[in-house]
């Protein structure tokens, strides 16, 4: 027995314990033991869990929101009740520094707790299916021909799929054709003399050949238009080898879809140049990622790939003219299943990309892959799936039906056009909390401030409405941060004596600050993003509290403070229990289609019955846009 | 009434006529009114029909025979029975310079009785089929969308096929997809707003879209190792537009298959750049004949490629290592439908090359489309076809099925290995004979002569056996124009003396000749394939008697004389009718397979059926082979 005093923001507590408590933290996967009479800010610290803590552990920022799932903990503290909801602390959710197991504990860790770095680990971890790929691979054993019986090796083959695997009218392709005799001689078995080959099929066609020990491999590809994300699958047991991450190279021609399409309109050979580009990306990062893992591009036998409509069209050498002037018209919006080698990709021979359906110009295969990785199908109640990105697909599923919509939410989120704004690079801030007049933050990787990334942003404005120093409608007003430069008024977050206290011996930076300008910016992003939700509303009849399940998809709304979000009007002012950041849902999907033909011919479904909510010729569009740029929870 | 005297043989004959007789020559297609008592040979001559005849027209050489299907001719002379049976006569075969027509008429010219450039004209004009080809176009009526239905450019247009044409679940090619948006706003009805598409389909697949008043095309090629023929033709009338005939640019690496597969196998690249070379020989064809049309190769929706099995190997970048070498394995005998673009073909964007099935290692897709050309499993009767080549192919129906073999007769029929062997080039001898010690000859397009070509070395032989120069065993004895070069005894075809009485002038000639070592490799030739028809014939229960027909396709086969390849042994000793020469077979197997889709499934189940005889291994083969080289009809 061990008695324990807890600084808990100036209370003093009393508390006995066993020695050890054994704890679990998911998803992240971390678990051991840890002193008992601890906080869990402490074990998370000590098991290597990045939670994000402003404050230092003082209940002052609230930002280490857990939520127990089993065992026991201390009682809630009269501080974590400026956070937290009674009924969300009826949820198990908690503080992670005012909260101290009291027995073995399991304990979930919502992304937007985690730093940046750590959430990018588990992301997709969260995935299950059953592993059931459109390609398989089959052992067949054939007898070498003799002068009384020269069959021609392809008949061979195909007779001894039928004989050997009940699989009749088997087709080959011509990449393949062209390896199987070769292939056949190469692969002797020693002691009979017969030919042993390993055949993979897609349906009906031979679409590869596998080496002896060769793994049949799998490539799921979310291709965004900022970043590209790819995993090396194992088809066979539907693991991730090789997660990868890489700047989209068109980046460098336009910033969004629509630079880049006005960029490929000026020079008929540019459309191919952007295709070009990001084929020769993937191939390139094809071949990294199976030198990682020790295997061939060769083995790679089935491919998915998902993007918004723009990147798709991008990608397939689809003209782009019609998608970007009304009426806004996709050349395609149904799956389609392409040979790897008329798209440029390097795989197995005779493989496809498959690419899911598109929903309408500017709701692509990306947000069908996200309500695939949500399930939305499944779902039992009100359900808006939301990705979060420069342009935001907000989908809203009620009563069986799924209905979505598109608006343009800017470059904001990402840090463009924001003064400060930078991406979310190491040095980013991506959470702060203003205390009295004092800045509290956190960097990504905690390396000395470089400027303010999407999540940041947000929580500063959070954080000015919340002091006053915004009002509803987003006007800044005096405060002794306040000032005024180049004729805009800027509320500095973090000056060079700040940094100078804090990080000595560190290179000096600018002042870091957040201008009117930026306020602006956000308030056009967010009006749109919850304009769209009230017409999405609006359409199946229903009021914002009648929202069930509210899922975020994307890299800018896994890393966001849902509090900051509602805080501002962003989001719907629901309880933080209903809310579920999903990481990059679109790459979770793309995995799904990869690995379930059942799921890929779903998505296929899916796509066809979703009903499109256009926007732009909505009669109360304006309106409700003036309404809901304003700032609070509404 | 007119009195006519005819010069016929030394005789002299009088005939009365009335003023004029319209005179039908088929296959040609010439016919017109000739003056009545003259004969056959003369009114071929006006019509233009270019008869052989080397005597000039005295009955002398028995090569001007022709068939007189309708109407009445004058009786047979004496003269006529030294070169036709009683049969042949009672089936109203006779000689063109000895029959003079008594009513309008109506006569068949065989092809050996025609001039090889004459035969070129004609060649691939008994085609008779119901244009039935896999490839359609349907016109397809789209609305513009709107914003309030900004429906994907191709799901309109599948719903349109749907709706309009009843066609479910069209798939579009990738390449078409790049077009279609661009296509179909480039195609408006000025009157409606409407978009007005002609879209080209195979199966279930849009693999092309065509512009207004464009021609959907269909291309045929007889891929040969040595000669390449190509044939655009208009699918909708199943008219041949053009014909087209080029050297196969292989050639410079290799003159037989053994040659090429040989300098393939010398370095990695060498078989891809002798599949450059075709494809680039084609690719120039196309656009050459396409030009030729005023027509775009992009109009071109099919195409069908016949070739014998090394040629397809190498034609589609197949291996070729396993086909040279026992036990002679082709890669794939089955049919092929192959996107043109994976083949290197630039014609229409989604459109497919169809290859014809081949039987085995050397017996190719080439004598599968003679087989349908011919229509053998249509055959009433036992038939025997022949390909004659370097490699000769031999296939005997009987009683429903069709047992195949090949033969090495090597290059001796195509001019090659002999001394002075020429193609069939201007100035080569096609036809030649001995009349007494004096040799009269016809020489291709009339020119000087400059060598033999196949059918003037087979008369050669002929002539020089029933001589007696030749004895059985193929031994060459003493005569005035024999003398030994080199110590090689050679015949005296043609001499310097000869050519100055003839072609005064010209440019003198060396002296031509057909030596020992020539009649050998004919010997070997000619025994190869009748080794091949005896066992073919053994392996049915067969006697030679028993065969009904005997059809002979190819270059070489076309223009042999049938009388000289009986002489020597080559060919069987049945009566002239029971013969057809049907010229490239190939090709025109392959033009049928390209209009009609229910041809190419009857050469899919053709093929599948035939019964491969290996020569090679057959106990009886050197037995036969030995006694097959001896000279005379037997």
């Amino acid at each position: 027995m061990v008695q324990y005093y807890i600084l808990c923001s100036g209370t003093i507590i009393l508390i006995e314990g066993t020695v050890t408590h054994f704890i679990h933290f998911e998803p992240v996967g971390r678990r051991g033991d840890a002193p008992a009479g601890e906080t869990l800010l402490d074990h998370a610290r000590t098991l290597g869990v990045d939670l994000v803590s402003l404050c230092g552990g003082g209940g002052g920022c609230g930002r280490c929101i857990i939520q127990v799932l089993e065992g026991e903990v201390s009682k809630p503290l009269t501080v974590e009740l400026d956070f937290l909801r009674p009924e969300e602390i009826g949820q198990g959710f908690r503080l992670a520094c005012c909260t101290i197991p009291q027995s073995d504990c399991k304990v979930r860790v919502p992304p937007g707790s985690l730093t940046s770095l750590q959430r990018l680990e588990i992301e997709g971890d969260e995935m299950s299916v059953d592993v059931l790929p459109i390609t398989e691979v089959y052992r067949v054993v054939l007898t070498p021909p003799t002068m009384d019986d020269p069959k021609a090796d392809a008949g061979q083959l195909t007779d001894a799929l039928a004989r050997q695997h009940d699989l009749d009218g088997a087709s080959l392709d011509i990449d393949v054709l062209r390896l199987l005799s070769t292939y056949a001689r190469e692969n002797v078995d020693p002691n009979s003399g017969e030919w042993h080959l390993r055949v993979v099929l897609r349906e009906h066609e031979i679409i590869g050949l596998l080496q002896s020990g060769a793994p049949l491999l799998g490539l799921a590809v979310d291709l965004g238009t900022t970043k590209i994300a790819l995993y090396l699958l194992d088809l066979n047991t539907g693991q991730t080898l090789v997660s990868h991450g890489l700047m989209n190279p068109q980046i460098a021609y336009g910033e969004d879809v629509i630079a880049r399409i006005a960029f490929s309109e000026k020079d008929i050979s540019n459309a191919s140049f952007l295709r070009e580009l990001v084929v020769e990306a993937l191939n390139q990062a094809v071949v990294e990622m199976c030198a990682k893992a020790d295997v061939e591009p060769f083995s790679i036998a089935d491919a998915v790939i998902v993007g918004n409509t723009a990147m798709h069209h991008f990608f397939l050498g689809l003209p782009l003219k019609q998608l970007a002037r009304v009426p806004y018209v996709p050349a395609i919006t149904s799956a389609l299943d392409i040979k790897a080698r008329d798209l440029g990709m390097d795989l197995m021979p005779g493989s496809y990309v498959h690419l899911l359906p598109n929903i309408a110009a500017y709701v692509g295969a990306d947000h069908t892959a996200m309500l695939l990785a949500v399930d939305i199908e499944q779902e039992q109640h009100v359900t808006l799936a939301i990705d979060i990105g420069t342009n935001t697909e907000i989908s809203l599923f009620n009563q069986g039906v799924v209905t979505s919509t598109s608006c343009a939410s800017g470059p904001a989120f990402e840090g463009a056009h924001i003064k400060h704004g930078v991406r979310a690079v190491n040095g980013a801030i991506e959470h702060l909390h203003l205390i009295d007049d004092r800045i509290e933050y956190q960097t990504i990787g905690n390396a000395p401030p470089v400027g303010l990334c999407g999540s940041g942003i947000l929580d500063a404005m959070a954080q000015l409405y919340l002091a006053g120093i915004l009002d509803k409608q987003g006007t800044m007003h005096d405060h002794p941060r306040v000032c005024t430069v180049d004729g805009t008024r800027e509320f500095i977050l973090v000056d060079e004596v700040d940094l100078s206290q804090e990080k000595v011996g560190e290179t000096p930076q600018l002042t870091i600050s957040i201008t009117q300008q930026d306020v602006r910016q956000l308030q056009l992003a967010k009006g749109a993003m919850r304009t769209g939700i009230e017409l999405l509303l609006n359409a199946n009849g229903l009021r914002m509290d009648e929202i069930d399940h509210v899922i975020i998809a994307g890299a800018f709304g896994t890393y966001i403070d849902i509090r900051s979000a509602i805080t501002i009007g962003m989001l719907p002012d629901l309880p933080l229990v209903r809310f579920r950041q999903v990481g990059n849902a679109a790459g979770m999907g793309a995995k799904i289609a990869l690995l379930s033909r059942v799921k890929r011919a779903e998505a296929r479904v899916l796509a066809e019955q979703i009903k499109y909510l256009e926007l732009a010729t909505h009669p109360q569009f304006h309106t409700t846009f003036a309404h809901k740029m304003h700032l609070g929870s509404d």
